[in-house]
């Protein structure tokens, strides 16, 4: 029997691990048969890409939260027809770095009280929700500490801040709690190898 | 008292005439003392242009028509932000060369039976609708007639075919059945001048 496609998605403030996560859940996945499509948030597919480079790069304040969220959702269409909805239709298995759950909270709440929007739109234009989706969490003070010690992430933390990242980690917790049905909390105040481990036993379990 | 501001667009198949239109219109109202600002979609703005040249450069297979109606709604988002409400609220008359029922009819009918996802995103993240749409309507075999004397129309047209043509006449006269509180019909089959003198009079009519 052909292999059934399988979405999942890691989610978590910066610095979380979830980046190198999901590299590790891939790598288990294959070591195990599994044909794997590992792709990342916003971006995913050469569109999505575009769309990104728009959104992030030049004046961070250019794009209305609205129109942001307009642009992420563009790119999360493209990214879900080019890449992500074949590989599932294929039976692989998709590793998503990010995905809906980041623009509920990043969109729909930092930058603005949009959550309905973000939830409108969502309905309106992707539908599709992750199989199974790790949030990775950890003490900000961590992964601040963690975010720091890479290529030009310092800049941006001092533009956000502990108190956001407090702020976030609480908002991901809150959204495991509301789609309680695909997500599972990972504790990431602890080594990548103890953390892929739980990580890959919960993901096994899950696709039986 | 200071003017109130007032929101005008164009719309027409290719080769109508109504980019002229909005020029003269503008012309006609400044003449007769009001700030106006013309504008045009897609684009109007400095981000909605970037999202102009990422939706229509390229291979134009390469978005669906989703998610080309995702992007043309983010670039409607912030050329309302950015250009059309400020000038509003500055007491000024904006003309605006295509707008909402353009994608209603190009993106809504014509990419695909999207017309209720065009609906719903409009209501969702734009909103405002024009005090006064100007449809130009006008024989297709004469607007590719004018338009194969433009440069780099030629192209275009082939791609689209007369056909299309004759369906585009027919959707913007529907629109203008649906939104007959606002649009009004001008028969663009003759002179430019003629055209514009109607134009001139109706919007003079309109504005009180």
């Amino acid at each position: 029997m052909a292999a059934q496609g399988v979405f999942i998605t890691f989610e978590g403030i910066d610095g979380s691990g979830k980046s190198t996560q999901a590299r590790r859940l891939a790598d288990h996945l294959r070591a195990i048969g599994r044909d794997v499509v590992l792709t990342r948030e916003p971006g995913g597919s050469p569109g999505a890409e575009e769309i990104r480079r728009l959104v992030l790069e030049g004046d961070p304040d250019r794009w209305s939260a609205e129109t942001e969220i307009l642009l992420f959702t563009a790119a999360r269409r493209d990214h879900l027809e080019k890449t992500i909805a074949p590989a599932l239709a294929a039976g692989k298995a998709v590793i998503c770095d990010r995905f809906a759950d980041s623009t509920r909270l990043y969109q729909g709440i930092t930058r603005g009280d949009l959550r309905g929007v973000v939830d409108q739109l969502h309905a309106l234009m992707i539908g599709r929700e992750p199989d199974l989706t790790f949030i990775i969490d950890m003490d900000p003070a961590l992964g601040l500490a963690r975010a720091k010690g890479r290529n030009g992430a310092e800049e941006r933390f001092e533009d956000f801040g502990e108190a956001l990242q407090q702020k976030m980690r609480a908002g991901f917790l809150d959204l495991a709690r509301e789609f309680a049905d695909r997500c599972v909390v990972v504790d990431g105040n602890r080594g990548i190898d103890a953390v892929a481990a739980d990580v890959a036993r919960l993901a096994d379990g899950r696709l039986g």
